[in-house]
């Protein structure tokens, strides 16, 4: 797979999170801050309204490691995420992902990764690194 | 609130995800990949078994800073996250955070993040920043 690969290659998709969304993943995760549900309370804060989890924003880049490229068989080695503005529901995401370097004696991509608001402003930044399945 | 803060502070729940929570996860996050799903392509894999996505149990934490310490009003800066072995649904895990550094001035506190397997093995390891609330 990684003798395919290029650096500066690049996936990306667009998604909105709902309300909806934001409550299914504090059921999972156990994270029911009021900055997610509470209307009132978020009034009180700097983001003045419910902000969707940054570990949810975070994790949208996976459906594109383990689904699209490298695809199937990839392993997720780590993933440094650093929250630059918040993110609200309803609103237009752009996940984005590009190669950075590549090792291929070790088998191992370091991707970019990068959340982009619905004005196209950087959300949220960080780097993946991952191993490609070997066998393709 | 940070003046009330210490290096070595910890806290720590344990939690078992469920396949359903898997499944709930894949759903928000659009992550379907098999490795995940799909015991019989599994069985080809390193891993024998769906395992957890490394991103849902990474999002543990969150529940710890957002709602008990530092609590409501905390702010996420960033996290970072490295897998090293394999998460199961079903199993126990043990979710951990501990104050690394301190710094008043800019109120900001890092803390280590870990998630230890069934076995007692740490399984994830990584850094969280966070900006406790100013007003306590």
């Amino acid at each position: 797979m990684i003798k395919t690969m290029q650096v500066g290659d690049q996936r990306s998709y667009q998604r909105i999170i709902t309300k909806e969304d934001v409550i299914k993943f504090g059921e999972v995760t156990g994270d029911m801050n009021p900055a997610h549900y509470d209307e009132a309370y978020t009034r009180t804060t700097m983001f003045k309204k419910p902000i969707v989890h940054g570990m949810l924003v975070g994790s949208l880049f996976s459906k594109i490691f383990g689904m699209e490229y490298p695809g199937v068989g990839t392993i997720y080695c780590s993933q440094s995420l650093t929250f630059l503005k918040p993110i609200y529901p309803d609103t237009k995401l752009t996940v984005k992902v590009t190669i950075k370097s590549i090792n291929e004696e070790k088998n191992r991509v370091i991707f970019t990764t990068e959340i982009f608001n619905h004005s196209g402003d950087l959300a949220l930044t960080g780097e993946a690194m991952l191993m490609p399945r070997k066998d393709v």
